[in-house]
């Protein structure tokens, strides 16, 4: 996506460096990040100067090719993986990256281990971003179709939740993929994003919207409800972190509040994923544990009981419609499971 | 209510001067203001040491006092009035209190006025009291009604929106009268506190509800869904700005989406507030026209695009029942007519 006017991916090689944008410092400041030694990717993942799952997974894979730069053997690639993988202990993506380029390098001579994981690297970049720009293409056919059967209302107003957008990724993003693709359809957007407290992800999702020339207004999670009951929201579209195996959706604290208001007013809440994202080893959103994160995220004051869940889940009833870059799916079992099944390929 | 074990009321006289306790300084620290000029009274609500509509409209009166011991004459009377009234342009509250002490005083001789407002000041805080007293009674039974019919659950647990506490009024508050009522009948109660973004009363609600030994967790306002999916909220209780004749109940933005999920998760919804909240004039919610605040309340970022609406409005359909120092009235014209035209003895 466009960052001044310059496309660019959220990492990006340079000669024997991984090039990274500082997303502590956004939406203040665009600062670059060089990663020049494991050490480097770790601390970036750790930080969150990179965040998204995604984009933790792919970090991680040039963080893998950065240690066997100085250490191919062995011992170097073992000590590569479990540094990395220690960053943040949470993120299922992160360690199947590792998992992956661990299982690819390890057979190989310790002179060919850096050239490999170098490699493998840029095409687990590349297939983040395949997957994505595919979300993008199937969940605008889906928000082409609402705008037309509205009458093309000027602009076509969406409202997400979080940030789901190419920050998280390498590009394009899952929930706002197709809210760019729209936009460089030509069709008048206008997004509202939601701030999502405690952490303010909205702001991300405001930053990069914006640079690349899309119409966005913050507002505060409390506000989504009543925009949606004085018609000025014609889709809802948020990302997911786990969706199981009967639809139930897991993603970012509110998500849940932003599908009963679009229910309630007749509004489609869609929800944008790679298939990575389905968990079909969990059979409701019941059964999923949510992360509770440190009370200091809502509030500094010393001595205030604060309770701070990180997600909730959606319940596959108020779903409309999952999508992935194999197309879209309803939100119930048989659904999922004959999704998640399909060959790659029809992506 | 009690502050650091002492029953207090928000809003006191002491010799010539009244007291409050200036809110723009909590929860931080508790420091008291003396008012002993109109012009203290008109800077206090302007700058919101004060807040609240009731107390607002106490805190003026008291002041056309103040005002009237420096110059009791007609032209004196006039200017009170005018500069209390220019203080917050759209409290309903303060309009009608300062035409309740002028039409009161205007008559009487200018030896009498001062003594005059002070009595009228001091029994409209006593009524104040009296009905919020009589919402907490109210209030109380229908919600000891729910926490039996639930097999007594300890603690019992409530989640509110904004603050309609004792803060807001003279004492005892709105939403809140009924909880510090169950807690003093030996209830063990816990509340959630929302956070009420973008102002963040929550932290007043979660203060004053500590003050008084209630127990109270702060939550950020997307956390309330998921409690309610799992369990973990018994009621729902907020006070209201303005309730129209078909029940629809104009309150904080976000009060919408806890209605929303408390429906979808058979958790009673209650609103409490005084008659004089009812607006008959207003056929429905969609009628009221919702107050767009500052941008910089959101956020201080400069050049981001911010949409901030203050109110949201909850259909009639989603609340279970009204509250009001009269007892309880269900969310429609009919109940509505009946309850607004009942003789005010009942409370």
């Amino acid at each position: 996506m466009l960052v001044f006017g310059v496309s660019r991916r959220t990492i990006e090689v340079a000669g024997d460096r991984v090039v990274v944008i500082d997303q502590t410092r956004l939406p203040g400041e665009v600062v670059e990040r060089e990663l020049v030694t494991l050490e480097d990717a770790a601390a970036a993942i750790r930080t969150m100067v990179v965040r998204g799952a995604p984009l933790i997974g792919v970090t991680a894979a040039f963080g893998v090719w950065l240690g066997l730069r100085v250490d191919p053997s062995d011992a170097g690639l073992a000590h590569a993986t479990l540094a990395l993988a220690a960053t943040r202990p949470t993120a299922v993506n992160l360690r199947w990256a590792l998992d992956r380029v661990r299982a690819a390098v390890a057979p190989l001579p310790v002179a060919r281990r850096e050239e490999a994981a170098l490699a493998l690297a840029r095409r687990m970049a590349d297939e983040d971003v395949a997957a994505c720009e595919a979300i993008g293409r199937h969940g605008a056919a889906v928000l082409r179709a609402r705008w037309e059967a509205l009458g093309r209302p000027t602009p076509f107003q969406v409202l997400t939740h979080c940030n789901a957008g190419w920050l998280a990724t390498v590009d394009w993003g899952t929930a706002l993929a197709p809210l760019y693709r729209l936009h460089d359809e030509g069709i008048a957007m206008h997004v509202w994003a939601d701030e999502t407290r405690p952490r303010n992800q909205g702001l991300l999702t405001q930053w990069e919207l914006s640079q690349h020339g899309v119409p966005c207004t913050l507002i505060v999670d409390n506000a989504g409800g009543l925009l949606a009951t004085r018609g000025r929201v014609h889709a809802c579209i948020v990302g997911a972190d786990r969706i199981a195996r009967n639809g139930d959706v897991c993603n970012k604290i509110g998500t849940y509040l932003k599908a009963l208001a679009a229910r309630d007013n007749g509004i489609p809440f869609l929800v944008a994923a790679p298939i990575s994202t389905f968990d079909l080893e969990t059979a409701s959103g019941a059964d999923i544990p949510i992360e509770e994160r440190a009370a200091s995220e809502v509030t500094t004051a010393a001595g205030v009981q604060v309770e701070n869940p990180a997600f909730d889940v959606t319940p596959a009833r108020l779903v409309d419609a999952l999508i992935t870059e194999r197309g879209t799916c309803r939100a119930e079992e048989a659904a999922i499971l004959d999704h998640a099944a399909q060959d790659g390929g029809a992506a």
